[in-house]
C-alpha cells in the first residue's frame, strides 16, 4: 500500500537497492513521482531478474548511478490512474519493460521503435528522465509510469510467468520477427538460458524449423519440449561440419565471445547471425566468411511498446511461457550469484509481496 | 588468329602466364578446348587487372595452381560459335567475368545467383572445370566459354572501358542493388580505387545521396566529378563524429582492416556496412555497435550473369565508365607493382593486340 505524501507530491515505496557497485541489496524506501495526468501507479506483484541487472548492479558497463534499484521485467496491477489516462483502469494487470519514456516525435518513436529514439529513450532504471530525475526500476513495490509505456498482460498469462517476457521475451521475439523467422525458415538458437528457452518457443510458434545449439547435450529433452526440432552440442566440432550452410538465421543469446567464423559457416547464402547477448570483449570475424555467401552479422535490442504488446498477445495465444523460479526479496543476492553460475532454469522472478 | 588443331580437338593461343607464385609473367602458348555445341570462341581485345589477380599470382590465399593465367575482366569479339549457340553470332562484342560454369540446377543457379552455386562455380582461372581441367583466364588472346556465361557489351560502351565493369563494376553494382541504394538513401563509399570510383557512379545513378570516405582529401574534385555529393577524409577523426548515425549503407571497397566500430558508428538504425574487399587479417567489432541501432555487417561477392548484363546495360544508359589506363602486355609486371602502391587511377586494362 503506497503512502501518499500530499505536501511534496510524491509517493514513498519499498525497494531493493544497491548502495554501490557490487554491494549486497538493502531494503529501503524510495520516492516515486506523484501521478501526472497520463501516469499510472502500478502495484508491482513480480519482477524478473535479467543478466543485465547484474551487469548494472556490478557497474560492468561503467555507467552505473548508485544507489540503484534494478528491475525491468515488471508486472503488477493498476492501483491509480492520472486524470487523462484512457487506456488503463484500476485493477488492470499490466507490465513495464526496459524503458519508460521517449521523445514521441522522432521517426523511430512515430513508427513504434521507441528503443531507437533519437533524443534517447528513458530507461526504467539507472537513467535520467527528461526532467533530470534518476529512474528506479522494478525491484520495488510501486512504480509510476506514463501510460504509453505500459502494456496489458493478456488473460492467458499468469503475472509471475509474464514477467520475463518484458525483456527476455521481447528481445528474442523482436529479433526473430525482424529477420523473418517463419515457415520454411531454418533457425538456430545459440544458448538455452533465459533468452534462449523463450526464443525456441517463439521461433517454433512462428513456424520455423528450430535447432538448438547448446554447449552440452544436457538440455536436449527440455529443448525438444520447448518445440525444438533438432539439438546439437557446440562442444563437438562435428556439429559445425554437419550443419555447414544450414541456417537462414542464427540467433545468438549467449553473452560470451563466440568463434564467429565457425557460426557463420553454418549460415546459408544471405543468412544472418543476430546477436542479442553482449560479450565484454570485441568479436572477431574473417571478412571471407561474409563475402563468400553474402552473409551478415547483426545485433538487436529489445523492441518497441507496440511490438511488446503484440509479443505478449502472441505468447498468450500460443501458450508460450518462460520457465521460472519464484524467489523472495531476501534471496536476490543469492539469485544473482546463481545466474552468474548459470544455475537457473531459466529465469528468477521476485515475488514482491515478500518485500 | 587462332590455330585449330583438329587432331586433338583443341585451340592453341598466346597467353601471359605466371610460372610460379610471385614470378614475373612469361609469354607462352596455352590450349583452349575445341568448341562444344554451346561454346563461344572469343577473340580477346582487352582484359582488366584486378587486385585479386595479384593476390592469386602471389598465392596470397594459398590456393594458387601454377602456371597460372590470370584475368577475369575479359572483353572481345565472337570469332566462332558452337553448333547450338543461339544468343551470340560472329562479330558480337562480348564479355566474360569471374566465372565460366555452374551446375545450372541448384536454387541459386536457377534464380541467377550462379556465384553461390551449391556445386561450386567454375572460376575463369585457377579453378578446375567440371571435367577436371585447369581453367586459364583472360591474359590471353582467345578464350572458349559456354554461351550462358557470356554477356553482351552494349553499343554505348567502348571495349577497353567495359572491361573493368566485369568484376569491379558488378561487385559494386550488385552490393548497392542488394542493399537498396536509391532515392532517399544515404550511401557512403569507403575507398576510391578501382571499385570505389565505380561505386560512386553507380550509387549516384541509382539516385542515392553519395558520400565518399577516402583517406585524404586528394581525390575530392574527382569524386565530385564522378557524382559524389559529399567527401570526407577518414584520416581526420572529426569525420566520424560529424557523420555519426548518418548512413543507410556503407560500402567498404578497401582491402585493409578497418576500425569497424568507428565505421559502424556512422550508420543509422538498421544500417549496413557491406564489405567487398578482403583484408588478410580478421576484423574486430564490439557487439554493442550492432545491438544499439540494430546494425549489420555484411559481405558481397560479384553478381550473377543476368545481373552482370543488367549492370552493363545500366552503365551504358547512364554513361558510367571506369577511368582506365591501357597498357601493353609487356607492362603487366610493372602494373602489378603500381597497383600495390595504389599508383593507378583507377584501373589498368591490357591491350591484347600487344600480346
Amino acid at each position: 500500500m503506497s503512502i501518499m505524501c500530499n505536501n511534496h507530491k510524491s509517493i514513498l515505496t519499498r525497494a531493493l537497492s544497491v548502495p554501490s557497485a557490487k554491494s549486497p541489496f538493502e531494503q529501503t524506501t524510495i520516492e516515486r513521482r506523484d501521478l501526472r495526468p497520463n501516469d499510472i501507479l502500478i502495484d508491482i506483484k513480480f519482477c524478473g531478474i535479467c543478466h543485465s541487472d547484474i551487469h548494472n548492479a556490478h557497474n560492468d558497463f561503467g555507467n552505473g548511478i548508485f544507489p540503484m534499484v534494478p528491475g525491468h521485467e515488471i508486472v503488477g496491477v493498476v492501483e491509480a490512474v492520472g486524470t487523462e489516462v484512457t487506456k488503463f483502469a484500476f485493477g488492470d494487470r499490466v507490465g513495464v519493460g526496459c524503458f519508460v519514456d521517449s521523445c514521441g516525435e522522432c521517426e523511430y518513436c512515430l513508427r513504434g521503435d521507441e528503443q531507437f529514439c533519437t533524443k534517447g529513450v528513458v530507461v526504467v532504471y539507472n537513467s535520467l528522465d527528461y526532467d533530470g530525475n534518476l529512474t528506479y526500476g522494478g525491484f520495488s513495490k510501486k512504480i509510476v509510469v506514463k501510460e504509453d509505456f505500459v502494456v496489458r498482460i493478456p488473460d492467458g498469462l499468469d503475472m509471475d510467468v509474464a514477467s520475463p517476457l518484458l525483456c527476455a521475451g521481447i528481445t528474442t521475439y523482436s529479433a526473430l520477427k525482424h529477420w523473418n523467422a517463419g515457415p520454411g525458415k531454418k533457425v538456430a538458437i545459440v544458448g538455452m538460458g533465459g533468452l534462449g528457452h523463450l526464443a525456441i518457443q517463439f521461433a517454433h510458434a512462428m513456424g520455423a524449423e528450430v535447432t538448438v545449439l547448446s554447449r552440452s547435450m544436457n538440455k536436449k529433452s527440455e529443448a525438444l519440449g520447448f518445440g525444438a526440432d533438432h539439438y546439437f552440442a557446440t562442444s563437438d566440432p562435428a556439429t559445425f561440419t554437419a550443419l555447414a550452410g544450414r541456417f537462414d538465421l542464427i540467433l545468438n543469446t549467449v553473452s560470451a565471445n563466440l568463434d564467429v567464423d565457425a557460426y557463420l559457416s553454418m549460415l546459408r547464402v544471405d543468412g544472418t547471425l543476430v546477436n542479442v547477448g553482449l560479450p565484454n570483449e570485441p568479436d572477431k570475424y574473417n571478412v571471407f566468411s561474409l563475402v563468400m555467401s553474402r552473409r551478415s552479422i547483426a545485433g538487436s535490442l529489445v523492441g518497441g511498446i507496440r511490438e511488446t504488446q503484440e509479443m505478449l498477445d502472441f505468447a498468450a495465444q500460443h501458450g508460450i511461457a518462460p520457465k521460472i523460479e519464484v524467489i523472495r526479496a531476501d534471496q536476490v543476492d543469492e539469485a544473482f550469484e546463481r545466474v552468474l553460475r548459470s544455475d537457473v532454469r531459466y529465469r528468477f522472478v521476485i515475488d514482491m509481496s515478500t518485500l
